[in-house]
Parts: C-alpha cells; sequence; structure tokens
C-alpha cells in the first residue's frame, strides 16, 4: 500500500461530510477509534489498543477489528458518492490472519467497484508496532446505495 | 429456533469455563454484552440497544452485532471441546438483513460441523422489541481449535 | 431439512419458468445435473457423481458443488418473483465441509429474507449414498433483483 | 496487476507437479480450462468462452468463474509447499461483479498469508476481449495443508 502522503486527498466537502457521519457513531467513538486518510474510494480507520477492545486473551477482539474494517469500507464508499446519499453494509467477510497486537491497529477500506445500487470493498487491516506494519485481516464488503437519503 | 427452555444446557463445568473466558473479555464487557444460553454446541449472547453500540442513524452498529455474533459462534464451538482447548476464529461472513432496532438483540451461534481442526458455525442474530422478535443478521463462520492450550 | 413430500410445490406456472431458465444454463446441462423439488423460495439440484464433475483425488471438485448451489439459491428467489424478473448473483460464501463422495449429491437452496432489491439464501449440500445423507457444504448467497427484464 | 513475463515462475518441479494434479482433474478438463502462469504463490487459470459454461443468459456461469477461480487459489497455495503436500479448500467468498463475457476469462489466484496449517488467498477473474482486460469477479479463500500426504 502507498503511503499516506502519496495519496490522493478527497475534497474538503467530501471529507467533512464523512467526518460528521462519523461523529454520530455511537460506536466507533466508545471503542476509541478515529478517522486516518479519506481519499476518493479509500478510507483508514485507526484503532488505539486498549483493554476495552480486547479478547479473552489480550489481543484486539476480532469483533473491533471487523466493527473499523466494515466502517473503513462504507466510507470509503460514500467518498464517490453525491451528498444525499447513504450506504449501507449488505455483508461482509473477514479472515483474520494473524492476533491483532502492538500500539493500534489501522483498517484500510479500499473501493474495487462502484455501480449504481452496489460497490464492492476490500478491507484490510494492519497492526502496528513502533515502525513495522503488519496485515492482520482480510476481506471484502458489498454495500448497497441508499439514494436521495442524506446521511446529515 | 426451539425456546431456551426446551434445549438441553451444557454440563457445569463447561458453562463455568465459558463464563469465565466471556468475563476476559474487554470487549463484550465494554459493549455491555451478557451471555444467555449455553448448550452443547449453541450459545446465546444478548447486547442490549444504547448509544454507544450506534451507527450514524442510530441503529445498532454492524460491528456491534458482527462482534457478538462471532464470540457466540466462537463459544458454541468451544463448548464441545475439553478443557485445554482454545479456538481462534478464522473467518466469518454475515449478511446485515435488517437495521438492528428494539430492546436488545441477540446473537446465537449453532455449530454445524466440529471436525479435529475446524469447527463451522452459524451465526444468527435478531432484534426484540416486546414480544416480538425478528431475525437482523445471517452468517457463518470458520474456528481453528488450538490443541493444548487452556482459555484459563 | 424436510421430506421432499412434506414440502410445499411452486406453482405450475412457476416450476415451467425455472424449468425452462434451467434448460437455457449451458453449464448445468454440461455438468449433467437435473432440478430437483421446486417449493416456494425453495429449489433442489441434483448432480450424479461422474468422472467430468472431479478433482485431483476424486471427489467432485468444489467448482461443480458451488455451481449447484448457487444456481439452487437463485432459483429458490426467483420462485417468489412475478414473470417479468431476474435475478443475479451478487456473491456467496460457501464452506467445503467434507469430501463430497457418493452416488450424487444434491443442492438446497433456501430464502431466508427477500426484499425489494435483495434476496438473501441459505445454500446446502448434502451427498446421497443409498440410504445415507450427509451434508458436504454449507453457505449464504446474495443475490440481487433486476425488476422488468423477463428470464424468458 | 503486473505482466506475466515480469513474474517469477516457480521451479520446473513445481510447476510440473502443478500441471500433473491439474491434469487429473476431470472438471477443469471437462470445462475446457487450462493451467496459464505458475509463480510462487500466484497461478493463473485460462477459460474460453463457450456454451457449455453458460448460464441462462448467455454470460458465464458464476459457477464456472468460482470453480477456476477456486483451482487458481488452490494451486497457488500448493507452490509454497513441499511434494508431500495437499491442500483443500476450506471455504471461500466470491463477488461476481459484472456478467463475464468475452473471449476468455482468467482467474488469479494470489497467496496472501500462508501458514503451518492455513493458507489465505486473494481471488481475481478478469474477462478478456481482444486488448481488453476488467475484473468480473473477486473473493477470498482459505485453503488448509495436509501435511504427509503426496498430491499425486
Amino acid at each position: 500500500m502507498e503511503e499516506e502522503t502519496q495519496r490522493a486527498q478527497a475534497s474538503p466537502e467530501i471529507q467533512a461530510r464523512i467526518r460528521a457521519s462519523f461523529e454520530r457513531q455511537g460506536l466507533m467513538r466508545h471503542l476509541g477509534a478515529r478517522l486516518g486518510h479519506i481519499g476518493p474510494g479509500f478510507v483508514k480507520i485507526v484503532l488505539p489498543s486498549r483493554p476495552e477492545v480486547t479478547q479473552q486473551d489480550g489481543y484486539i477482539h476480532a469483533g473491533a477489528t471487523s466493527a473499523i474494517a466494515d466502517s473503513a469500507g462504507g466510507y470509503a464508499a460514500l467518498t464517490l458518492f453525491p451528498d444525499n446519499t447513504a450506504v449501507l453494509t449488505v455483508e461482509y467477510k473477514i479472515n483474520l490472519l494473524a492476533p491483532a497486537v502492538g500500539d493500534h491497529i489501522e483498517a484500510v477500506g479500499t473501493v474495487l467497484t462502484s455501480g449504481r445500487t452496489l460497490t464492492v470493498c476490500r478491507l484490510e487491516v494492519f497492526t502496528v508496532q513502533g515502525a513495522e506494519r503488519s496485515l492482520v485481516a482480510a476481506g471484502q464488503q458489498t454495500l448497497i446505495r441508499i439514494h436521495g437519503r442524506s446521511e446529515q
């Protein structure tokens, strides 16, 4: 994956729209997640490691990993749509490839194809410990566009 | 699905083992989830609706829905194994069928097949509002058994 | 699963429509598959075991198993729609639970939910050897309805 | 995706082993599929368009698309293992992104991670018409390694 500095940014309007929607997600706030890079068809969400997001062995819970992956994909889809549009997750599949340990994890949603009704995203989650970054989850997501309904 | 009262209970030892593991899941506690019925190859987890688990429209976030579904499947698998065994989620797929509104949601994990290495579970999530109960998510999960490693 | 004799039949018109569509599926004919029971939201497809559908060990190939499961789900969805409607598979996920050996395999598609745009089906594949029948694959499928387009 | 000419080739021994296994897959031969590039953790399978692999509208059937994707992933995994090893598909998920029309389709399996027991592959299927090539399906697959069992 390219570095953030090399990636295109979404327009200020789109970034503002996505930040406003993210703020309303009680779960993202409750988990302690925050938005990272917002590009066209590409969104990153960061989740710091802390006891509130762990499973029984102290690793980050697959449910928390999936939750930020799902949101990253949903917002990646939303960057491609006009203002009066919402998206809903139809389904997703995710492989948990390795235990998620480290300072934080980063979920990256990337649009593979976006049609009139359906959008398909690739989901990747990396764990970051100091300078090291490795893939801990990978998946794929289908979203449906809800026309004429604002996220606001 | 049969009523809980008609379902077999897991042995007290297995129930105690699963409750102890669940208590160590920081995420489940943080979300406010609690264990319901624990039967052989069948576990239910309940999540009350509250602002901390919502997405931007006020429905329960797909990530929270998935998190309790994933845990329900994992514990359903664990009921079938001896004491010195752990399970890890390999992957799961989940369809979000309807917005999750209501007093609480219930995730049900049911073992479809359980082999020496892999277990496959069916995942179902219902929303409950008063006497009404309807399916809001359905999925399927693959788990791997870790031999000779206690959950304790 | 209930016996076929206990299951409702789809109307003769719907059965005829589905049989006509099935006949046009070059792949189903090429594999040697045939339609079984056609009920409302429930369709069965049977595939006899023969060398043309095997993988390298002589078992039925996961691709053949998946192909008839995918078609069974698609036709199960189609039984619920009016004449001028088509369905397309959006995606599916399938677990191969056991090697598919035996006289034939049977794929069963069952509609879980059917909305204005999307339908979700449960997919099950059984292997049948004499009087024995066991689950060899299980999955879940999402389909999209194409309005105003006849299968004919 | 890089061009084949730029991609590393698997060793002659590995290529021979995979070609021998592919030859024994009755379904691949019956569909008319053939092996393309065989690199370390990367295998391509090509399927010419013909009536025997179509669905009711004349497009290539999702089952045929999935069958070659599944095989491509399985052989991609196998390139990384020693001689006395087999792999079985545990599960896969695939999105059908666009109707598969054209002269032929190409399935590409790429290993994402490969562990002692499980391997996870990315699956992509492209349709090729003259000089044009576009993505028609994308998925993800989990495989299990069977130790001490030769494919031969």
